[in-house]
This record gives C-alpha cells, sequence and structure tokens, in this order.
C-alpha cells in the first residue's frame, strides 16, 4: 500500500496525542512519523506548530507543510523554511460556527449589559437597564475571509450593523458592508461601536491594534481580539480603557501564552481573559487537510488551502 | 376624523410615558384617553397591562383589549373581563430577535463554560478548558409559537441540537426536532441539556417547572427561564441546583418582581439573575397592533393575533 511518509514537528505540542486518534482513520494512506524520523529523505510532508528551528533543513523532500489550524504565521517564521514549501492551512467550517459562537457571546453581552446585571445581582439590586437593540449597537469586523464570513452573517442576523474590512475589495453576504484599503479601515473603524480581530498576522498587520486605531472606534467601544497577541499594543489597550474610550476588551489570544501570572490584563474587571480557546480546528479537519494534501502531493498538485507566503495568508 | 376611542389601563406602568410617542404616530386613527375617561360608552378599544381590578365594566361598548407584550395572562385573569371581549397580543419579530440573543447568549455561555473562565481570572489562572462542541450540547425548548421558532431557528444554525415541545403537533422548522403532548414531553426533556421555558402562562402550564420535569433533564442541565415567574416551583430548583443535577439558571422572571432582596436566588452562583428584560415588545410594534386591532374593530372584524381565550394563548 502506498503511505506518503509525514512527519510531526512541534516544540509546544504533542500532536500525536491530540491527533492520533483522527490520524489513525487516515493511515491507509499516510504515514506518520514521529521527529527526527529514520531515512528522512523518504519524508514528504510534515504537520506542524511551532516546529523545532532545525526541522525543515532536516527533510529535503518535503512537498508540503501542514498546519493544525487557520492560522499559519509560526510555520512561515520557521527559520530555514525554502520558500516554495507550501504552507496549508485548516479551513474547517465548525471552526468557523465554533468561532461565531464565541464571538456572539461576547457582543450580546456587551450588548444587553451582562455585566452590569452580575454586579446588580451581587448587590440584591433589581433594576431595569433597558439594553439597546442590536441595531443600535455596530459591529466592526477586521478581517473577511471564511470565518469573518461566518461571524458576519450570524450577527447580521441578529440584527447587529455589520461592517467588515479587509486589505482587498471583497463581495459580501446580504447585510454586511465591506471596506478595504487605509480609506475603507478608517470610515469602518469610525462607524464601529464593537471592534473584532479576526486577521492574520503578518507584517503588515503586526501591532495594528495601537492607539491610533482603538481611539477611532466609537466612544465606549468594546474590542474583541481573536487574532494573535501581537496584533495589540497592550499598553495602548489599558490605556484606552483607563480614558474610558472604551467600554471593555474581550482577550483570547496574547503575545506571551500562557498569560503571566503578573500580567495587568487579570485584574481589570473590563477585560474579560480566554486562554486562546475562540475556536479550534476539529482533529478530524486537521486530519482531512492532511489527507488533501498528501493526495495532491502525490499526484504533483499545489495542495488545497495554500496560502500565499509573500502575503502572510 | 374617525379617531376610534382607545383608554390606557394599567394599575403598575406608565402606558403614555413608555408608548406616547408611538401612540402619537397613530393619533389620526386612536384617539387615547386615560382611565377613567368621560363618556365610557364612547370607548371601543383597551390597551392594558395588570388593568384596575374594576376598568373591563367601566367600558360598557369595549371592541377589543391589546396587550403590550406577547404574554396575555394578566389581561385574561382580569375580573369583570366579558369573555368573549377579543383579548389581543402583541407579534413583533424584533421581539423574537431579541429573545434570540437573550437565549443564545445563555446556552453558549453554558456550552462554552464563561463562568469557569471568569473565575480562573479571578485566580489569575491560565487554564484550558476544552469546552464541548455545540453539536455536544442538545437544548429543548418548551413552547414553539413565534418566538420560540426563531430561538430554535438560530440556535439550530449555530451547531445545537434543538428539540422543540409544544401542547399540539407542529411542523418544525428545518433542524428542529418538533415534540407534542405529554409523551413527547418526557421524550424530550430525556434528550435535553439546557432546557429554555417560553411557554405561555395557562392554568396548565402553572408550576410545570417543578421537581419531576426538571429532574428529566439530564445530569448537568442548565434551565433558561424566560416564561412566565408561576411556571416555576422556586423551592424545586433550589433543590435541583442544591443536589447537582441542574449546574444552572438563567432566570428573566419569577413570581414576585421586583424580586424581593430577601430572595434566596439573588446570591447562588449558579443563578443569573435579569430584571424581565429578555425582550420587550418596541413601541412601535404595540402602536402597530394597536392600529391593526382598530381598524378590525371598524370593520366589524376580529382584530388580528387576537388569542384563544379558553387555551390562553
Amino acid at each position: 500500500m502506498d503511505r506518503l511518509p509525514c512527519v510531526l514537528l512541534s516544540t509546544t505540542t504533542d500532536l500525536r496525542g491530540l491527533f492520533g486518534a483522527a490520524l489513525a482513520a487516515i493511515a491507509d494512506r499516510v504515514e506518520i512519523l514521529d521527529h527526527p524520523a529514520e531515512d528522512p529523505e523518504r519524508v514528504r510532508l510534515a504537520l506542524g506548530w511551532r516546529p523545532p528551528a532545525d526541522a525543515l533543513q532536516r527533510y529535503p523532500n518535503l512537498a508540503a507543510l501542514c498546519s493544525i489550524a487557520a492560522g499559519v504565521d509560526n510555520l512561515l517564521a520557521c527559520p530555514g523554511r525554502p520558500p516554495d514549501l507550501p504552507v496549508v492551512r485548516v479551513v474547517d467550517p465548525d471552526q468557523a460556527r465554533a468561532m461565531s459562537g464565541f464571538v456572539l457571546w461576547h457582543v450580546i453581552g456587551h450588548q444587553r449589559r451582562f455585566q452590569a446585571y452580575a454586579e446588580n445581582q451581587r448587590d440584591r439590586v433589581w433594576r431595569r437597564l433597558y439594553p439597546r437593540d442590536a441595531s443600535a449597537v455596530p459591529v466592526g469586523l477586521l478581517g473577511y475571509g471564511k470565518i469573518g464570513r461566518r461571524v458576519a452573517a450570524d450577527l447580521a442576523a441578529l440584527g447587529f450593523p455589520v461592517r467588515a474590512w479587509s486589505r482587498t475589495a471583497q463581495n459580501p453576504d446580504p447585510g454586511v458592508t465591506h471596506h478595504h484599503g487605509p480609506d475603507g479601515l478608517a470610515a469602518m473603524l469610525g462607524e464601529s461601536e464593537v471592534l473584532v480581530n479576526l486577521l492574520p498576522l503578518t507584517p503588515e498587520t503586526r501591532g495594528i491594534l495601537d492607539a491610533r486605531l482603538l481611539s477611532r472606534l466609537r466612544p465606549g467601544g468594546y474590542l474583541i481580539q481573536v487574532g494573535r497577541g501581537e496584533h495589540l499594543v497592550e499598553a495602548d489597550l489599558l490605556a484606552c480603557l483607563e480614558s474610558g474610550h472604551l467600554a471593555g476588551a474581550a482577550l483570547d489570544v496574547f503575545a506571551t501564552e500562557p498569560l503571566p501570572p503578573s500580567h495587568p490584563f487579570w485584574d481589570r474587571p473590563a477585560i474579560r481573559i480566554t486562554p486562546h480557546e475562540a475556536c479550534e480546528a476539529s482533529p478530524q479537519a486537521v486530519a482531512r487537510t492532511l489527507l488533501a494534501a498528501a493526495e495532491a502531493v502525490r499526484e504533483g498538485r499545489v495542495p488545497p488551502d495554500t496560502v500565499d507566503a509573500a502575503r502572510g495568508y
């Protein structure tokens, strides 16, 4: 039987532990090897997450490097990555759905003032707050890829005015206004109260969530940060919360993960912290992606969902 | 100009303050009068919420009594209500959408364990909780009217398995399983982890949320109570939380409102209290309903959205 050898490459994650059961289901087509693998010339495929710095050089016949997630920034940053090695991300509708549920929870929580209710409950106070209708709480999305489209459509269906921004022009779904380019970014921010960051991490987007950008949101704004920690200038967020320009922030990703116990984010009541769990590709989706990449390699095609390495996503 | 006289009847709510602006928009067709109105024989219409006990007898030529909400239980219970007086409820798609957002927030919050994250944040603890996918958290709905249909469809779109129950057979929307009758109720409960109560209050549904019903939910269940306070046997809920059979409850309605400061619900960490604000019909929807009722009265028709008084909804 023709099984394509695939090596697991991670310095941080037990890939065999997390994905072994799902990968067993494709074992007739893909042979899973631990790093360092014997006969490195045999290895044609890698599944990686924060790979060892010297790993990619070791396998001269690699034909594709697959991520375990929608983000590939850590793979693109790997030293010694051959510039023409296809890097493949996971595109998973269930992951988009999970992200949408996560974002909806924070947007609705802000709109409906559930934190104020919790504070009133602590004081045994019955006080109606007359929360605004969804139509009065405009939401802006940074990023309008597969996940962004799902989030935008679900928010629009619940009545929130939705504007999405991406680098290049896109044809938006019904109920969504799309902006692009630098002018489009300013226009979108000025009309948004809640901002959801779904951007990929690239040299252009690193540090994009800074004082200049956040100050363009409507007063009393709310940030939902589900991109990458490196998108955010942390001191700028704290200053915007301090000044009251932002009412709050939900942070799922951080420049340093796990977030150190001494970090000032932990005890800000206006910040909600989750440990990078907004959404995850399922093991089945990872195995599906790997199998599709293996079949493409076998046939000499570029694997589906290969990113544009120069663009970064 | 032919304006139909309509009296405002409430012992608890400033109807003119809440709805005056919206009613002004229909002033060319409906004349709004305060109670007690002069020339009571002229009055053909009433807008009511917990009316004075003797109010309905005062107006012998009333042709319809309109609610300000989807619920009409307090109008049906009004002493001296002529049995054949049409009682009209508000059916408002925006209200259904608001209810859906409220319910989604609680269902997602339970699924995604946001309360556990908040506790971890208080302790500066970074711990991944691997929340379950929506597909592993079945939701049951008591009630499948206009509001229930919207809630069910939105939950199904986010991947939750949804079962809805009502008294009589219904044709459900895609993604929703419908049950009816006593056997259907038992079947639905046994398959549900989250239970959303959207029932109208009738003699049959009073006290329906009791130990017997709640104990049929899956262990670790969660109750979202957005019907009427009188649906719930409060001591039974506390016992189910105590035993751990229920993991939590979100309560928006109570037998006594405002909930008294001494009530044991306030300081249960597993209970989330909101002050009867899950959803409200907009003043515009109330005015629209009243106008439609006025036109029907003028033409000798039964107003749209007249309830079946014997059935209670």
